[in-house]
């Protein structure tokens, strides 16, 4: 008979991914990760494998449980209007909601791109290809609009949707630096006019 | 006599910060220093202090030889439209200049922005306020622009300046996800054109 994994998986995943999020990839110390996943090192390393194999399931986590929350807005069918706005504000919520201590502030995402030299070569890629996912959905999402004819006027949706990504990931940052999450609400209210009307 | 400093202070500065900007904080080891100082520690520690000193100096050389690159060009009096524009355009080449190897790629701030819990208060006061100054840069640039008829319609420039730092800062986060260099220059000058006609 198999030996039951006496923990429950996902909880400790997402305690290791928020410490991941929060202190970055090589700040992160072996006994941080048993602290928070409150496991020793034996046990982690024999479900979840060595740091590395760890951070990438964090990543997966993440895309799970706070990527997938951006999609799912770019998916409401109300309106391209409504999705593009929707997701923009979805992360607004994610990248400040330190306030309620859910979420370490800013993005694991970004902070991982930028710490690169400290992720392999399979790692990066995966970080690289998160950004091209979201720039692809917001333009299916903009084609999808132009199909229901929502724009009274042409629109290229592969730059609308770099514009969009480039400002998402702006945003991460700004929040870092603890700039007014009222300017950036302003911010995404003017950018969806400026696509829209 | 003072005993004289016979290592070139300036040049172990910028070693040290190319060092920080590619691997992060917590990632640069005192070996690591040690080696692209060409110092030893106790030489390391009797100049520039511990290593927390030694990235606050870092961190003000970037400001004077980097982010100082930026600011020449918002300071160009040809017109605001061309200081946004060549701005812009000396972070894309910055951030993207790890091709020639002249620079590690991305951005030292962002990266400490988002490697926010590795640095004390006045290091992440420091960070903040590079946003800031640019910020009031843009704004202050604007309203030059304003003043010398270069605007048909009316412009709010604390506006207009938080979206150029946003676009900057997300500009910073697609070079490292790799994003091609064109689609940035692209979306430069969709902007500049949003912007100005």
């Amino acid at each position: 008979m198999a030996r039951t994994i006496s923990f429950d998986k996902e909880k400790a995943l997402e305690a290791v991914m928020l410490l991941f999020w929060k202190k970055g990839y090589a700040d992160t110390s072996i006994q941080d990760i048993e602290k928070v996943m409150k496991l020793n090192r034996t046990s982690i390393y024999n479900t979840f494998g060595k740091k590395q194999d760890l951070f990438l399931q964090s990543l997966n986590h993440y895309m799970k449980m706070v990527v997938s929350k951006v999609i799912f807005q770019l998916e409401n069918t109300t309106s391209a209007r409504v999705a593009i706005r929707n997701a923009l504000f979805e992360v607004i919520n994610i990248i400040y909601s330190t306030k309620n201590t859910e979420y370490p502030g800013g993005c694991l995402v970004v902070l991982s791109l930028l710490e690169s030299s400290q992720h392999n070569k399979d790692t990066k890629k995966i970080l690289d290809d998160v950004l091209i996912q979201i720039r692809d959905a917001v333009s299916a999402r903009l084609k999808q609009g132009e199909e229901n004819n929502e724009f009274s006027h042409p629109i290229d949706h592969q730059e609308t949707a770099i514009r969009f990504v480039t400002l998402e990931m702006g945003m991460c940052v700004m929040a870092k630096a603890n700039f007014p999450k009222k300017d950036l609400e302003k911010l995404v209210d003017l950018t969806v006019q400026s696509i829209f009307d």
